[in-house]
Parts: structure tokens; C-alpha cells; sequence
């Protein structure tokens, strides 16, 4: 039998321990599974790609256990009414290849991309931000405010989307929160006296949402958005300015906001930053910039987080995807 | 919702519809996928090894579905009373990337695998094949003579295995079946008289259990055993006094029979004989060999056929893997 968490037992984990808690917990693992980094097996992920959008396999391993995201990317699914992002997962037995796990993971990747810039931020902002600048309010922006107050102790939200119902949407959902939220005329306009400046837009195309004069000394930014070739969410001198931190470089070379970069340059990993190899924020003064495009070793975390916390909440339904055989030659028993 | 079909659906589902009829129809899929074989996407599989085992993701695409198997191979599995190789597969509607069905693959990659096999015998062995020998009377050994009886009306099995107790759970299986079996007392022995020649062993190195002794002009040679590197059954010379039938050139050089032979040497795809592009069997004489490993549009077909069968017979069941929105920017509306 193989445990699942299908949306609704994810829907029930997290009204029942709470989104909030879900989340700094979350990070933890995901700092455990960082910690460990060259423990894994980075593949890098099967793409199929359409007219319309992409279809990926992501897999990795950490020589116990082995886990994949099935993932789609269709921006035009919002036309019909439906998600530009759905996934599920897998965790599988890496000694006897059996799979043991499969969770929803639709909900579970922006929690995931959530906790991650949650986690990267713990390491490189300043630790007496306060103040969060959102722009974008789309499907990743509550989960991405909750992260921030639960694991940085953000009090305040500066937001803004150019669609005026995504921010009605978002004001809505985090009303009773307990962050002081505050809608901003503009990115610009968001960014002003902000700490940490969130950018989660669905934006397609190379566009400058985030310009020099937006950015201030010692500012986070957190870049979410430019997440494939061809979509990037910062201006060039931004990123020429800051410190820039990554998941696994040779992925965010291509997907990142560091594609709009030319000639040579310096990023550091999020795991040598968590493992101490390498310095994170070095004064109160310098810029940084995390330049998350989501990375296997984090749903794999998610994965295991989500197992666990199901399993002691027993949130769990059966699936019986894998034949019991009482003798492994005699398959066609089964049929008898 | 995603419409499944597990253990217990897939066992109705054959046990309703007859495993003949279910292979027989099978083999029409599958060769209407390979009649289209330009159309497909034919990524590599991504596999992930470890110390005793190996697991893989097998994607396809025809640009209105995306298929995949999760898939493992693990020999010591046998010992702990567990299966060598289980499998899941998914379809997805590439419009949308949404997951649209997904089936239990253990049973059905045995039951692809043998109406792959099938299919192959019906465009290059003697049409008037009636005895088919059988090497190997694991796992897949029932399978397979059900398909060739199904497909190409073979009619009696000359089965051998060096595990005594796999022959007798092999004729009980089939005792009912209408085929006549004759129990072997050794490889030769199966073979002589034979029409095709079936191996499907376990065997873990480069065996030569197929020798030049055992072939006779216009046999057929279903080489199915010979699944990954150093794992062959099959003579060099009868390699090379046969005319070698695979499925994609560039996989089964690393993985069938023909890894084992030196130098340059001609092959035919199975589906340029399906299409009418390259002759499959020119005369009686000539001795033919599938090199079998298994391919992802095989997987792919297995899938949309066992999807229209389950939906026809209402065999389905369903698991809630991806959350319907009212607004797709509205993710977090599902937790309120």
C-alpha cells in the first residue's frame, strides 16, 4: 500500500497544525536536507516542453530515499479558469525500489517556495527586518507573507499587483493574520521603507519590476518570479549591485535572474551559506538577493516533512498501487 | 480528479475482459502508437542507480498526451519475498499539463512487455508458428505465452527453467489455458522443434543460454531477458547469423542483446517494418531476433488503452491529486 495525502488530507494537515507552524517546520527540513547537500543525487530534470507550457520530472536521492515532482507550467491555464502550476510527488524505498509516498503537491510547492525564501532570508537579510515589500499578490503571495512572519518575524506587508482583485484577494485571505497589511500604489511605492522586497509576479517576459531606486542599503530582495528563460523580474544593475545567492547554480543560470547577467560573476549556494563554508550577509549595509527558480532537494524535503506530519496525525488515505505476491516469480497469481 | 486504476481494478479489469483479449487488444495499441512513431517525443529515461537497484522515469509525449512509468529493477528484491521490478505510469493532458489518469504498472509491464513481443512476432516470424519454446518461467513467462498464443495462435510451449518449482507454478497457471505444455528437460531441449524461440530469464550477467545449436533456419528469437548492461542471453554467433529486430536503435545498444556484439552491423527498428518503410522477414529460412528492453511508448499505449478499457467498463477509481480553484490566483482560498 502506498500512503497518500491528496489535496483534501493536505487542506486538513494544514488547518489542523496550521499554516504557519506547517511552514516554519517546513523550513527546518528543508535547512536539514540543505545541510546534507552533497549527499544527493542532482539530476537534472526531465522536461517536456509544448506550445503552451512545460511538463517536468524532477527527481533526487539521497541514497535512503528516492523522490520526484511531477510539475507543469501553463500560463495560459488562468484563461480557463485554471492553475498554471499543479504537481504531486513521490517518495520511493531507494533498497527495494518500492514507492512508499505520493502527496498532492500543488499546495505543497508554493508552501515549499515559500519556506525556501523563508529559509534563504533567515541567512542573508538582516535579522531585524520587519518590514516585507510583496509585489505580486498571485497564488505563491499569502503563502510567502505567512513564511516571512512565521520563520523572519515580519509585522508588515507593503503590497501591490497590478491587478487590483489579486490585492483584494490577498488583503481577504490574510485579514485575520495578525500582519499589518498595506496596499501600495506601485512596486515602487511598496518597496518604500521596506526591508525585504518579495517579488512573485506572472510576469512573462524580461521587464525591470525592480529598479535601482527601489532597492536600499542592506534591503533583501527575495526574486521568485524570474523562474524560466525569458522571465526575469530585475533590473540588470540590481543585480550587478547584490550579493547573490542561489539553490544549484547550474540550474539558475538558465532559469534564474542571473540569465539576464553577462560576463563573469559570483554566486554563492544556499547550502554553503547553511553549512558554513561560505560567509551569508557580511554587514548591515550590503544588498542581497536570492535568486530562487525551486530546486528538487526542497520537494524532497517537503516530501518527507509532509510524510511524517501525516503519518503522526494520521492524515493519510491508501492507495494500492503495488502488488503483494506471496511469491515474487508468480505475478500471473494474481490473476487466479 | 484523477481517474486511477489500482491493484484491484486492474486485476477485475483482466479477469472480466479475459487476458487474452486484454493482450490482443494491447498489441493493436501498441501498434498503432509505433505506426505514428515520428510523433512521439523519445526522451531518454532518467535513471537514478544504487547499490542494489536501479529506479526510472520513462516519459513520452505525442503533443496531446504526456505519458510516464516510475519503474524499478531490483534482483535482490526475490529474496525478501518482494517483486524485482514494480511500476506506476501516469498520463497528462499537455494543453493543460493537468495528471489525467494514472494505473498500477506492475501487472501491465509484464502485459506490454508480452504484447510488444507479440507484436514483433506477428510482422517477423513464420506466420505459421505454432510451438513457441520458453526459457525462463518467471514473472513474465505466463504473459508471454498467453500473448503468442492470443496474437500469433501458437498452440504448444516447450517450457524449461533451472528452478524446478517456477515449472510447475508455470503449468498450474496455464492448466486451464487450452495451450499444450511440455516440460523441458533443458534450454536444447525446449528449443528443438521449436518455431519461436522465447527467453525470458533472470540472468544477471552475460549467459549464453541461446547457442547456434539451438537455432534452426527460420526460427524466431524472442530475446527478452537481455534488459540491461552486462545482462545478455543470447550467443554472439546466433547475434550475428540473425536479422536483428529492435525497438529504438539507441537505447537497446546500451541495454539488449546487441551490446554484447562487436563491430558495425545492420538493425531494424520494429516500427519501420510496422510502417511498410523496411522488410521484416524476407523468407522462410532466415532466422530472426527481437532484442527486447522495453521502450516508453510501449508504456504509453499500455496506458491509453488500460484508460479506455477501465473507463468503458467503469473499473476506475478516483483520487483527488489536484485542487479545483474558483480562482486561479486564489491557492490559499482553498484553506479558508
Amino acid at each position: 500500500m502506498v500512503k497518500v495525502v491528496d489535496v483534501p488530507a493536505m487542506v486538513r494537515l494544514l488547518k489542523g497544525h496550521g499554516v504557519e507552524r506547517f511552514l516554519a517546520e517546513l523550513t527546518d527540513y528543508i535547512s536539514d536536507d540543505f545541510r546534507r547537500w552533497p549527499a544527493f543525487d542532482k539530476s537534472p530534470r526531465a522536461a517536456t516542453h509544448s506550445k503552451d507550457g512545460v511538463i517536468e520530472l524532477m527527481p533526487t536521492c539521497d541514497g535512503v530515499l528516492y523522490g520526484f515532482k511531477y510539475v507543469n507550467g501553463h500560463p495560459v491555464n488562468t484563461r480557463h479558469g485554471k492553475l498554471t502550476v499543479t504537481a504531486f510527488g513521490v517518495l520511493a524505498d531507494v533498497a527495494s525500489g518500492y514507492p512508499l509516498f505520493m502527496a498532492e503537491m500543488t499546495l505543497l510547492t508554493a508552501l515549499r517556495t515559500a519556506a525556501s525564501s523563508a529559509l534563504a532570508a533567515r541567512h542573508v537579510a538582516r535579522p531585524e527586518s520587519r518590514v516585507m515589500a510583496l509585489i505580486g499578490t498571485g497564488a505563491q503571495a499569502e503563502f510567502q507573507a505567512l513564511a516571512f512572519k512565521a520563520v523572519l518575524g515580519i509585522e508588515r506587508i507593503r503590497y501591490f499587483d497590478l491587478d487590483p482583485a489579486a490585492m483584494v484577494k490577498f488583503a481577504r485571505n490574510l485579514s485575520e493574520s495578525g500582519l499589518i497589511l498595506e496596499a501600495a500604489t506601485s512596486a515602487a511605492d511598496a518597496a518604500a521603507g521596506a526591508d525585504i522586497l518579495t517579488t512573485a509576479t506572472a510576469a512573462k517576459t524580461r521587464t525591470e519590476l525592480v529598479t535601482a531606486a527601489m532597492v536600499r542599503p542592506g534591503m533583501h530582495i527575495n526574486a521568485i518570479g524570474g523562474d524560466c528563460p525569458g522571465k526575469t523580474e530585475v533590473a540588470p544593475d540590481v543585480l550587478g549591485g547584490a550579493r547573490i545567492f542561489v539553490e544549484y547554480t547550474p540550474q539558475t543560470l538558465i532559469e534564474g535572474e542571473i540569465q539576464a547577467r553577462d560576463g563573469a560573476f559570483d554566486v554563492t549556494e544556499l547550502w554553503e551559506v547553511i553549512t558554513g563554508s561560505r560567509p551569508g550577509r557580511r554587514n548591515a549595509a550590503e544588498v542581497t538577493l536570492f535568486d530562487s527558480v525551486g530546486f528538487a532537494i526542497e520537494d524532497f524535503a517537503a516530501l518527507r516533512y509532509v510524510h511524517d506530519l501525516a503519518t503522526a496525525r494520521g492524515e493519510t488515505v491508501e492507495l494500492d498501487l503495488v502488488p503483494g505476491v506471496a511469491d515474487p516469480k508468480d505475478l500471473f497469481g494474481l490473476l487466479r
